[in-house]
């Protein structure tokens, strides 16, 4: 049984992680830690786990005392970099569902987020936990940076097209909604069930947190030779709780690609990306509390629109980082993973 | 493994018993009936299961040549009846989700349901499919006639207090309110998004099908020497994917009693009833998609109201059968039913 | 044109009295005051009222410069009895959205808000705003206190039956359920999108402050004669943001009456209450942004069943006070508040 | 008062015009036809108007024995077609709110609507009712073909930067979400409240049938000089009752324009378009129920990002075909279309 911690076990990627690894065979949850709860009981703040987690909240300052093999961090940015040292250094491996490690030019980092690293150090080290791209090297990491809820799902709408120069790299256009939950379980009016439903409209328009993590991940898979991707990342708030739909618009170089089978090939063999018949619209009801992304490629004249949807919670947070977990203990990647979505629901 | 057949697949209640015998260790689906989709893949009116069951809908004349050990109809009332000869002639046993053997009074019945019975023969066998009351019968049951959603939902919340003789069995009152799968997959302009959110209303409230199942199973856990219990059932529509939530009112003959006591020791060993803490409210959410039922008991003055929450398609439909099943074939009764509720979700 | 003011514009009564009032023929409005907003345009909190209102928000203290004629309280309670004093020795009309000046019996107010009444030489003079009983002493009032949401809607359900003596004054039992707009524009987790959609619940089944108010209005109907009404006030949170609903259930004395003509004749000439036929079910949809109460009566036996449904920001507050105001200037009472709702919508 | 007849009254667009007409000054409404319905009261397919309208359905072959000046056909499309001869002889104005006579070029038409033009001689007389472009004409009209609501949000995002030539015309892509009413009140599957809620997906990506509409429109603005305008349109069904966001991107050909200013002026004197402070994002909420469009424009770079928000039955149908026809009958063009949208809402 792998001893798994989770810091930050009040919002809602924390909440996704206890639900999904309470029925994991392999794992056993040693502590769940948060500042501002400890001492009160996990069930509390989440009675649809009672009979299931037996703990109560514990300080993050106690974190070590719990024997963990592996340390989950569900947290703001900042905390993580705060707790690395120590964590590291005691041997224990690290996914963190944070921002804090997925860019890797620190400066980059800074400006976006406001404010100095903390543990610069970590940062050239930390793997980008994107399995359908990083595999091998999640595997042998110490520390996985999980991607952000719009960069997972923008990506594997983009890699087959980029691995294979198929597109105008300066052309990508992404427009993008997410459920409310994406907001974090944070006290705001403009996320009051009064406020945010019978309603949809875009935000972040002149720039968003997660365009330089998009960006860098889809140079990743280009080749040197070609001119580096740029895109334009369009979020918007949809008036339910779960769920993130990219659609995603860029202008082929090759009108004559098969795009169709470049997807199904590349998505062959990945147990969590589902790449629907031609003329398909995924949709996020398909894939909600589920690790699956669904994909659909619609060729459009000279350009090319790629549709993906998947849970902004599971796939796009908590169900990846485990899927990243299995890989590190050399797990079928699908183990707690595997229980299908309700319909309706 | 238990060879299971789903007759009218393609509804509500046929989604969910895919949902959850899918992922069920010692069942294997080996055909699912749907007279208009016969020939077409599950997948495609269930796309969720895509990965999870690769079969094409059968007609259900050919229901018996795929040797079931066990039927399930998920079928609006009069299907079962009408094939119940012969499939209990092949010594099949039977699950019937739909209201066909719930009441015992065959005249009731077809009072309630405007039409003849076509197998009353079939009525007295059958075992009425609350684990709650009817455990040890339903183990050797060949044909469960499953409650209907508000019937287990107020059931729940009365019968300890009907068994200890503690309320005026004529006193109660049972408003309920549920999410609209509730109405079933029928296309219906009142349960179109445009009709049915942002509104809020009763609805048969000249009197309602669940109305004499509800007395018939209360009048069936009371003493001889009581007066019979009488309901007065007032459901009403919630603008909401899936859940119940009952509060049930009862004038009480002893004030003195210690009610939650009552309630914790009635369900003591029941893995899939809930009793809260006293002062508790149960939340539709914390349920959804589980096979539990939360209560609370409040006494008020001379009066006791108890909540009672809980997902009309599981437990209150397809998991209740599910338990049901497990209950016949001896397993664990949480077999394939032990996942927590999603939060947010 | 009648000089109003609004004090505590920001919350969600306050922008429905501007929402009405902007259109209101007879109506200026001079200042809208928010100690926290002071200074900033009212079109920023309500970007709804572009282009219909050009004010800043003032600060309560300078609410007499603005010489109103009248001035609406849309504030927490306890806001409009420490303001009573000025404003009522400035000669200046009040109706009071909150529940300050409700309740005649002081020490029940302070029992139920736990806090000592600030201006209790007040209370006497105060007007309970209920047209459909109170019409005449409206007319001649300095002090209108406005009844609340749930009050409303169980008292007009009510009172036609009450004023006969038809049932048994202590067998009532309210179920009502809200939209989340009656939480108010507060930012706290349990009304979130996330938590409160996809969820259905009871809440405060321990006591509500609304049931001594319901009590209150309920007694002042009755023949002295009678024994005195108790209502079982059982409040449900519904996922939506506006509309009330009510479903009120109460023994028959005499279950030959012609329970449809007493509500017809009851209600024939009030402008904002609707009896529907025999059978029907109110829906809040169909009242939605309106001032119109639905009501259709249910015989059950020896029981009535009154179904009622309501816009809580409306007719159970902004809208009544508006129709409150039109009685006090002599108008129209419909004046303002002459709108159908929108279907759908 | 122009006396204005309705056919095809049962549908959201039909209700749409029928909340609105009943409260305007100018207005009296003569019959309201539905073939189905015909004779029996508007009042029991729409509760929303008791008390403002008091008709029944008429058969549409009546029309003309109730002496209408205008009539509105909120209608599918062909049915304008079939009927628009006998109106037009008898001298009667028609604003077709119907796709029937949008198309300019008639084969687009069947080519999209898969069927032949029934009255081709009426395709050029027909003034394409979007007043912020063809006011003149709409004034002179007799036959007014309304715009649809995805293209009216499209047209008002691009047209001040086309008329400038401040865009490359090829490079526009346009996302949009759409409420579900735009589906209309039919009984389907896909947008029951079970379906459609808790979802978010694309649709139509292949084509859509506004497409041609959107592509003519924009064109009829452009100087004769440039490139025609082409546009790659992705609508979305977004989990709400109302509204429709339109998010258009666009090369820009002269980085260095004040587009700000640009919009500003195009719009400073339409009453129903609203262009928002620089950074600002429009939310259909704050439309909801109007005649309002909410702009707002947010250079990126080379491309420039529109950001549109209105009602899909509003602005985008109902509301939009009253205000041509103020404008035909020389009221102020804000008659019966001046009250602001409810917040919450």
């Amino acid at each position: 049984m792998i001893r798994t911690a989770i810091i930050g076990g009040t919002g809602y990627t924390g909440a996704e992680l206890l639900r999904l690894l309470v029925s994991h065979p392999e794992v056993e949850i040693v502590t769940v830690s948060s500042r501002s709860e400890a001492g009160t009981a996990v069930v509390d703040a989440f009675p649809n786990l009672k009979g299931y987690l037996d703990l109560d909240f514990s300080d993050p300052s106690d974190l070590l005392d719990a024997k963990p093999d592996l340390v989950f961090f569900a947290t703001p940015h900042g905390v993580a970099q705060a707790m690395m040292n120590d964590i590291a250094s005691a041997g224990v491996k690290v996914i963190d569902l944070s921002a804090d490690f997925r860019i890797k030019d620190q400066a980059l980092w800074e400006q976006w987020y406001n404010q100095a690293h903390q543990s610069p150090e970590f940062i050239e080290q930390a793997v980008y936990g994107l399995p359908e791209v990083n595999r091998a090297a999640i595997a042998d990491a110490s520390l996985v940076a999980c991607p952000g809820c719009y960069p997972t799902s923008i990506q594997l709408a983009m890699i087959p097209l980029l691995e294979k120069g198929l597109i105008d790299p300066a052309s990508i256009v992404a427009y993008s909604g997410s459920g409310v939950s994406g907001a974090g379980r944070n006290a705001k009016v403009p996320y009051l069930l009064t406020e945010a439903s019978e309603n949809f409209q875009a935000y972040s328009t002149a720039g968003h947190r997660h365009e330089p993590e998009i960006v860098q991940g889809l140079r990743a898979v280009q080749s040197e030779t070609d001119k580096p991707a740029e895109v334009l990342f369009l979020p918007h708030l949809v008036p339910m709780i779960r769920g993130i739909h990219s659609t995603v618009v860029a202008d082929l170089v090759d009108v004559s690609a098969d795009l169709q089978a470049v997807f199904e090939e590349r998505y062959a063999h990945e147990p969590f990306v589902e790449v629907l018949a031609a003329g398909s619209h995924p949709q996020t009801r398909y894939v909600r509390g589920t690790n699956s992304c669904q994909l659909a490629v619609h060729p459009r004249g000279n350009r090319v629109v790629v549709l993906s949807a998947e849970d902004n919670l599971t796939k796009g947070a908590s169900g990846q980082a485990i899927q990243c977990m299995n890989i590190i203990y050399g797990l079928e990647e699908t183990t707690g993973l595997n229980t299908p979505a309700m319909l309706p629901g």
